[in-house]
C-alpha cells in the first residue's frame, strides 16, 4: 500500500477510509463551504432546487467582498441576496458589509478555517488556508451548492509535487517572489491537479502571511490545493484566531510524490510576473537591465497580499517617500481588524502621507471589480494574484504581478523597482 | 439706482460695471473653473474645438472623485483623460487619485476658493464655496469648457431671498438640519435662480463645515448660489488654507430682495428628507410617531457631510455602540485630510469598533455611483444632498436625506432614530 502526502491523509480522513491514492475518487465531509457575492447568489437557486436548507449552520459562510461595497446595482441585489439568505436560514457566521473583509483573510482571522479541515470555497484562491494546514480549494458554484446542502463533495485524491525549502529568504524576499519564483519554475499547469506540499527546514523561516500568499497562488500553477504542515507558528496563529481544536498532518516519511523540488530561500530574488501570465517571472535584476517600465497604478493588498505583514514591508519601503506624481496607488487591508492595525501601527499615515489611497477592505482592483480599474494602455504593479489579459480592466492594460516591497518601490519610482535601491532612489 | 445684494456685487465686480440689476445679462471674468471625472472628459472635446488650451494653468482645475478610485474601464478613461490633459497644460493643481479628495471639500481645504470669488464648476454642487464668501454656482459641459478657454462666463444676475438667521443650534442639530428644513420650507424651486444670502446674528453660531453643508443645499431649492458674509470664523478658515489675499462683500443695507425669511436657529429641529425630493422634510419628531422605517444601509460623508465635524458629530453618538446587526454603514471622509484627522483623534476607531465601513474619500454611493449602491427595495438614510428616484441606485430604493446625527442614530438603531435618545437606545 503507498503511502500517502499531507493532503491524501486528510481527505481519506474525511471520506472515513484506511487509505486512499492519487487518481482515486471519493466523497469527503466537508468542516467549511463558502462562497463569495458573486458565486453565492448564483448557487442560491441550486440550494433551494435541493431542499433550501445549509447542512449545518456553523459551516456555511456567505462573505460579500467582491463587488462591495456594492459597486452597482447588481452588485447589490447581489449582496442583499446572500445576506437575506444567511439571515433567513439562521447561519452562525453572517458577514455584512464594513464588518468584515475579503474571504481568504476573514475566514482564518475568524478562526473558521484550521489544521486538518477540508473546506471548499467558491472562489479559486480557496487554497489559501493550506497555510494552516488545511485542505482546501476552489469549486464551481454547483459544486459549492451541492457541498452547502449535502456536507460533502466528490473529489479525485490529488497527486502531489513536494518542494523541500532550505535556507532563509534575504530581507526585500517574501512568499510572493517564492511563489512567483516557483511559477516561473514549473509553469501555470506546473502542478495541474497536483497538491503543492510545502515543507523541510525552511518552513519555519517563513512567516504565516507568506505561507499565505504562497497557499493561496497554488492554484496559478494549477494546483488543486497547497499545504504547509502546522508548526508552532502556525499553533500561535490558530490560537490567537480562537482556534481550540485543530488536527496535524504530516506525510508518511515515504509517501509517493509526482516530483521533488528543492528550493533554497536564500537564493530567491525579488521577483515580477510580466503580463499576461503568473508564470512569466523575471526577476527584478532583470527588469533593471531593461528599459525603465514607466506605470499608471499600484496596489497593494488583496487575499494575496493584503495582511499586516505586507502592509507592514509595502510602508517600510514608502516610508520617508512619496509616490511619483502621476501615480495612483490603491492600498486595501484585507479585513477591518488589519485596516485597525494599520492605523494604530501608524502605517496609514506613511501610506497617506507618502499619497496613497487607503481603501476599505475588498477584492476591489484584483479582477477588475471597482476600485482601480485599468484603462486602455495603463500599466499596474499589483501584489494580485492574476495579470491574465483583462484581469484588472482594459485588455489593452498591462499588470506586473509582484511583492508588496516591490509595489513600494515602483510606487515611489515612478517605474517597476528594485525595493533593495530604494535608499538612493529619487524621483523629484 | 437699487442697492445689491451680496451675490450682486461681487457679479458686478467681475463684470467690471459700476452697477448690476437682477436679471442683467452680464459677461464675468473667473477666478476658478472646476471640472470632475464626469464632466471634465466631456468638456475636453470642446476644449480642444476651441483651441486647446486654457485661460490660466492657476485657475482649472479637474477633480477626480465621482467614480474613482477608478470604478470600472469607462471610468478609468474618463479619469486618465483628465489627468492626462492637465499635464499636457501643465496645469499647477493637478489631482490625483488617492492624494486629494471631494472637490467641493478639496478646493476649500487647499485654498483654491475664497471670499469674493467668481467660481464656476461642471458639478451642482459648487454652490458650496458661498461659505467663503465666494459666489459660485454649477454649469454645464459647454459652459465649463467655455469657461476653462476664455476665463469668462455670462449670467444672468439672480435676484435673492434674506435668510436672517437669529439664535443658535440645539445640541444634535447642525447646518444639514438648518437646509433641509428651510427646503422644507420653501420647496425644491423656493429659490429658483435666486441667491440664498444667509445673514444676520446666528451666522455667528454656525461652523464653517456647517456653513458649507447650507451652501451645499441651496441648490436643492433650486437656487443659483448660496452665500454667507466672511466673519472672523471664515477669516480664520481661509487663513489655515494657506489663502493670503480674499475680498469680502456685504450687502448694501438697502439692497433688494425678493423676500426676507427669518429662521430662529434655536427652534430648529433633527429633520429627515424622506423620498423622493430634499424638500419633504419631516422633523424627527414627526418621524417618531410613526411606524419604525429599517433600513439597510447609512451612508456618512459626501461634499455635504463629509467634513472633520461632521464624522465628529456622527462619532460622537456611535461611540461605544455598535451599528445594527444586519445594516451596512459606509463612512466617507470628503478628503484625504480628513481621513488623517479621523485617525489621529481616534474617530476611526469608534467608528471601525461599531462596525461602519471605512471608505476612501469619493462621491461614491451618493450619486449611486460606487461604494454604496442600494438594491430594489433597500432603505438608506444618507447625509448626501439627493433623495431623487434611483438617485443611490435601484429606482425602488427609499432615500433618506439627514444630518450626520440622525444617520450615526439610525445606524445603532436599524431604523430611522433621534440622536438625541440614543442614550437608552438598544437594538441587541
Amino acid at each position: 500500500m503507498t503511502k500517502m502526502t499531507m493532503t491524501q491523509k486528510i481527505l481519506c480522513d474525511h471520506a472515513g477510509l484506511d487509505h486512499v491514492t492519487a487518481g482515486q475518487l471519493i466523497e469527503a465531509k466537508l468542516d467549511l463551504v463558502m462562497a463569495n457575492d458573486i458565486t453565492g447568489p448564483m448557487a442560491l437557486p441550486i440550494i433551494e432546487k435541493m431542499g433550501g436548507h445549509v447542512f449545518d449552520k456553523d459551516k456555511v459562510v456567505f462573505v460579500p467582498d467582491h463587488f462591495t461595497p456594492n459597486k452597482d446595482i447588481k452588485s447589490a441585489e447581489n449582496a442583499r441576496d446572500i445576506l437575506k439568505y444567511a439571515i433567513k436560514e439562521n447561519l452562525t457566521h453572517v458577514m455584512v458589509q464594513g464588518k468584515c473583509g475579503v474571504e481568504h483573510a476573514i475566514l482564518p482571522e475568524r478562526g473558521l478555517v484550521y489544521g486538518g479541515q477540508c473546506v471548499i470555497g467558491a472562489d479559486s484562491h480557496t487554497c489559501t488556508y493550506g497555510a494552516l494546514g488545511a485542505f482546501s480549494t476552489g469549486v464551481g458554484t454547483t459544486d459549492i451548492a451541492a457541498g452547502m446542502v449535502s456536507g460533502t463533495a466528490w473529489f479525485k485524491v490529488p497527486e502531489a509535487i513536494k518542494f523541500n525549502l532550505t535556507g532563509k529568504l534575504p530581507q526585500f524576499v517574501s512568499g510572493k517572489d517564492v511563489i512567483l519564483h516557483i511559477i516561473g519554475m514549473i509553469g501555470v499547469d506546473g502542478a495541474l491537479y497536483k497538491s503543492m506540499e510545502f515543507v523541510g527546514e525552511g518552513v519555519k523561516e517563513l512567516s504565516m502571511d507568506d505561507r499565505f500568499t504562497i497557499c493561496n497562488m497554488a492554484i496559478e500553477a494549477g494546483a488543486k490545493n497547497g499545504i504547509f504542515p502546522v508548526d508552532d507558528l502556525a499553533r500561535e496563529y490558530m490560537k490567537n484566531a480562537g482556534v481550540e481544536d485543530w488536527k496535524e498532518y504530516t506525510a508518511d516519511e515515504d509517501a509517493v510524490y509526482e516530483r521533488v523540488i528543492d528550493i533554497d530561500l536564500s537564493s530567491i530574488r525579488p521577483t515580477v510576473a510580466f503580463p499576461h501570465l503568473p508564470g512569466n517571472a523575471h526577476t527584478i535584476d532583470e527588469v533593471d537591465q531593461e528599459e525603465k517600465i514607466m506605470i499608471d497604478q499600484v496596489v497593494i493588498g488583496s487575499c494575496t497580499n493584503g495582511r499586516m505583514s505586507d502592509l507592514r514591508k509595502a510602508a517600510a519601503v514608502l516610508k520617508g517617500h512619496t509616490v511619483a506624481d502621476n501615480v495612483r496607488v490603491m492600498v486595501v487591508p484585507a479585513t477591518q481588524k488589519i485596516f485597525m492595525e494599520c492605523v494604530h501601527e501608524g502605517l496609514v499615515d506613511i501610506f497617506v502621507e507618502a499619497g496613497c489611497a487607503f481603501n476599505t477592505p475588498s477584492c476591489g482592483p484584483c479582477m477588475g471589480g471597482h476600485m482601480g480599474v485599468l484603462a486602455k494602455g495603463e500599466k499596474c504593479v499589483s501584489t494580485t494574484n492574476r495579470n491574465f489579459v483583462g484581469r484588472m480592466g482594459d485588455t489593452e492594460a498591462l499588470i506586473y504581478l509582484a511583492s508588496p516591497e516591490v509595489a513600494a518601490a515602483s510606487a515611489i519610482a515612478g517605474y517597476i523597482a528594485n525595493p533593495e535601491k530604494v535608499g538612493g532612489m529619487s524621483h523629484e
